[in-house]
């Protein structure tokens, strides 16, 4: 049994989605969140930058003394999972390792699809979170980078006719090469999850990695001894941002899908995260 | 005459733009450019981190000697302006001021339309702007946020029936106010002119802020005696970027419309940028 916190990172607030599924799975351990909302995105920016900011995160959380690590955000992922173990003595769970896990137990016909920001897809961390975890030949992935979804999950447009219309010109493609599951490897990208369906046909089952994720990590806690005693009093979350917005609340409880913690800033400033 | 640098700050590559009138309104005049690539965009975040973001891209071009300080970010100039004339010893050309008065220019019947990024159009800078600039009464303003611009321009759709939605979209209700006059108040957004004209109708006066930012430059210059002498060479101007992507230099030269000088790249390391 360990009572310390576990740590949850994202470039920004859609890693909330994950969260949630770590409430639902994990009720009794208390959650510190941290999203570089003065950064964000990631998806548009070098994987070396992408891989600074993430290890500059997970130092601020592990100075909270967190036992593990979710990073929620898939670009992190995608560039600073081999870092962050190689850095941190926590055990450290990624989206995409989880995502291409669930993925390949829902394929039938072994043809993927994967899609997710312009630096998540030219990373091909998924392609090589696939081949790692295969146990059978033949497995055909199709990546195909959105970059217009999280712009218009945040306009919330979400069953606009511009987002089908886009949809369609992404996944068209997608669709064509006869992919019977699709990883939606963004954490924006589930609020998406009518236009994305309604453009790959109803046959393709859609993916989402926060599910897997969350039981990741609980397998990982339940190995290790790391899970929290039953509590009497619901565990008490915090969530720290590099960046507040005045529409920050509304957005981020519809991905949480319930009321939202009290958040605290942080800066960087002097080499590390500090409270303001 | 001064032949020190004259610096251009933008958080990111839209600026080019302006960069491209600098160069040919003040061709002796040697640049530094400083665009904030690691954390764009800036026009989706609060107004006081695009401030402190601001003064950090400030006092690294003032490190390089600049004896002047074009802001071509609309949003940071929309929020930054009066910190940075209060903490700056030198003359700092906003991009707003120089719009709005090109804008007050053009207008026949006082209908003004402004678009540009959430936090632009949140701070009303281009309303006061207006209002300290009119000389004439009954001006009336019509602001309109278009976040989907920007990624729109990145994604290269210049002319995508997506794209041509969105303006209709954004830009009905503008039309229908009967401005005739509408600001581009985003450095992205005149990439994007042939369809918000469409949108907005033939008869609507589309105002790009870069030729009245260089040519209020070139008036200051001029009145504080700080002109460069006229060159024997072409001066050699340097761009920083807090984060450089294999797609950089493509888009960047779309903007700027000629081949780019050398690109450094700098991190905000022990409150500072440094090169890398």
């Amino acid at each position: 049994m360990n009572s310390r916190p576990l740590g949850v990172f994202d470039s920004g607030i859609g890693g909330l989605t994950v969260v949630r599924e770590l409430l639902r799975q994990l009720p009794d351990e208390r959650l510190l969140y941290f999203g570089d909302t003065a950064r964000l995105p990631y998806g548009t920016k070098s994987g070396e930058t992408v891989t600074r900011f993430t290890l500059e995160a997970a130092e601020f959380l592990c100075e909270h003394n967190i036992k593990a690590l979710v990073v929620a955000c898939n670009t992190a992922s995608a560039y600073a999972l081999p870092a962050l173990a190689e850095s941190l003595p926590i055990p450290v769970i990624g989206v995409i390792e989880s995502g291409a896990a669930a993925a390949l137990e829902a394929t039938k016909n072994g043809k993927l699809g994967v899609i997710g920001t312009s630096a998540t897809v030219s990373s091909r961390a998924y392609d090589r979170a696939v081949e790692r975890l295969a146990r059978r030949e033949n497995i055909e992935i199709m990546s195909k980078a959105c970059p217009l979804f999280v712009p218009l999950a945040e306009e919330g447009w979400t069953h606009h006719e511009v987002t089908r219309l886009v949809a369609r010109e992404y996944l068209t493609p997608v669709r064509e090469r006869g992919v019977d599951t699709l990883v939606l490897g963004c954490t924006h990208y589930p609020i998406l999850a009518d236009v994305i369906q309604e453009a790959v046909g109803p046959s393709v089952r859609l993916v989402d990695a926060g599910h897997g994720t969350a039981r990741a990590m609980r397998e990982r806690l339940d190995a290790e001894g790391l899970r929290a005693p039953a509590a009497a009093q619901p565990p008490e979350h915090r969530i720290f941002l590099s960046d507040l917005l005045p529409a920050f609340r509304t957005t981020s409880e519809r991905f949480l899908g319930q009321e939202l913690p009290p958040v605290e800033v942080v800066h960087w400033k002097d080499e590390r995260w500090v409270r303001v």
